[in-house]
């Protein structure tokens, strides 16, 4: 049953609940002060969630990359998952799970000594770009001031909190009249933006990038609702002039589905309002959050 | 006047002090959750800040570039710095200053409209390498399987969390049966380590790279030794070779000073124990910390 007090969100931190707002993680947390940590967020649309097993399932490939020995088995963070949502009572949720390293115990400086962590919390649906400015279409800007973090560097299939670059395309973006950016790798290929994979319907197919960027869950329905609406797609490695040229231009995030860019550059991409086929993927992928294939319910009377 | 409470170490966070083992800060704060943060340490040597001015102008100037705007000015942040190291008594202390992002107060997800976060705190001096393994020299690793972040990603002049590369490298210098790790640029250039930089006596000169790293106080300060004690110095960049072929090789961090290196991969540089041009760095180093040009003595009785 949902408490008032969690309205605005619950988080799960050392086995208690707490309302958003009170929320805290200890400073001296190497999720913090190292940004060693690894997370995912899922949706909850209308009561259910959405692809659970497969955010769960990558949220594991990706703390076991890392090396990290959680004390909670996945199908108990799983409860945990339902519990914040439970008790915040939000039925269009976003639901963020994190794996942090924790804390330096013994003061040995290891990290396989740390005692890793789990935190989780549950806040009201977050949109990247919210249902009003879609309607516009996104201005996009291609960031020519930074470069992606390389993958030789930090993994981007391991999702995780190093930003710096990100936040500094959305900078840039500003400065350019933008509203956000995706960014180039150091061979002038595209990558992705602050929290999203991007697309580009060029020359009769569906372009994304195959490296270089998180292999996100949106972008993965996106190609199988492509596949099964007969849109022919390709992975690949791509420059911005795709991106310049396409017939239209959208980016995928758990955090507001498909969504239309309408300017590369300060440059409509076609006609400059949201292309027929994104539409259609998008009606599709919204759609998607209603199959059972696709979506666990959640009952928000039990509780633990 | 010290209190037991903060014997391990005093936090300050929202305008108020903490033991450090109860320091938290909120789960969805972007210095956490987006690592968009700078921070900055210095040390306190036997009751005195260590070239506290310097520490607080590279902090005063990475948040700048990071285009936050605290709430508090700079001397107000730096008398937080000393009620923390008095409350907790400590004469030796390992202090940590962070400027953090902070909170999307209004939802806008636009970082120009966050409120900007001050945190500090004081616990007892870090070695990143203990003086007991210094006696041997370290086994320092040249990374193999990972590259530090490049400047046009995230610049590493401002002093940031972003470590995932870093951890990699520890990781790997386990794995080799190193003790910690120096990584490459993606021109196979000498860059940093995990909280050092590093330097080569080689040819009579004194190497360390001009470009690719953080410009560490100690670094600064080992410089500006070498230049008093006669040592010619090169900031230039050099690979592996340099480091290999190196008579002495040593590490610099504020949370250890001057450490000697030992091995590299592996393989004894020069005689394998600590160098004389280390040793007599180091010497040096440890004294200035005596120095009242650079040192500001703490009153641990006053309080605010």
């Amino acid at each position: 049953m949902a408490d008032d007090l969690f309205a605005d969100g619950c988080a799960f931190i050392d086995e208690e609940s707490f309302p958003i707002a009170e929320a805290r993680i200890p400073i001296i947390d190497t999720g913090f002060v190292r940004s060693d940590v690894t997370y995912d967020v899922v949706a909850v649309w209308d009561g259910k969630f959405f692809r659970l097993k497969d955010h769960l399932d990558r949220f594991e490939k990706g703390w076991n990359r890392l090396r990290m020995k959680p004390n909670l088995s996945k199908d108990e963070m799983r409860e945990i998952l339902f519990e914040c949502v439970r008790r915040s009572g939000i039925r269009n949720a976003y639901v963020e799970m994190i794996m942090s390293r924790g804390i330096d115990e013994h003061g040995s400086r290891d990290p396989r000594r740390f005692r890793n962590k789990f935190y989780a919390y549950a806040i009201p649906y977050v949109w990247i770009v919210k249902p009003e400015i879609q309607k516009l279409g996104i201005d996009l800007v291609i960031a020519e001031n930074v470069i992606r973090i390389p993958t030789n560097a930090v993994d981007p299939t391991i999702k995780n909190f190093h930003w710096g670059d990100l936040t500094r395309g959305i900078f840039e973006a500003y400065d350019r009249g933008g509203y956000t950016a995706v960014l180039l790798d150091s061979d002038g290929h595209i990558t992705e933006g602050p929290g999203f994979n991007v697309f580009a319907y060029y020359k009769g197919r569906l372009f994304t990038p195959n490296i270089g960027v998180l292999e996100g869950i949106t972008r993965r329905t996106v190609l199988e609702l492509a596949e099964k609406l007969g849109i022919p797609t390709k992975l690949t490695e791509f420059g911005a002039n795709v991106l310049k040229e396409a017939k239209e231009v959208f980016i995928t995030s758990t955090a507001g589905g498909v969504m239309p860019v309408g300017k590369i550059n300060g440059n409509p991409i076609g006609t400059g309002k949201p292309g027929e086929i994104t539409l259609l993927i998008r009606e599709h992928y919204w759609e998607a959050h209603n199959e059972d294939q696709w979506t666990t319910t959640i009952d928000y009377i039990k509780r633990l």
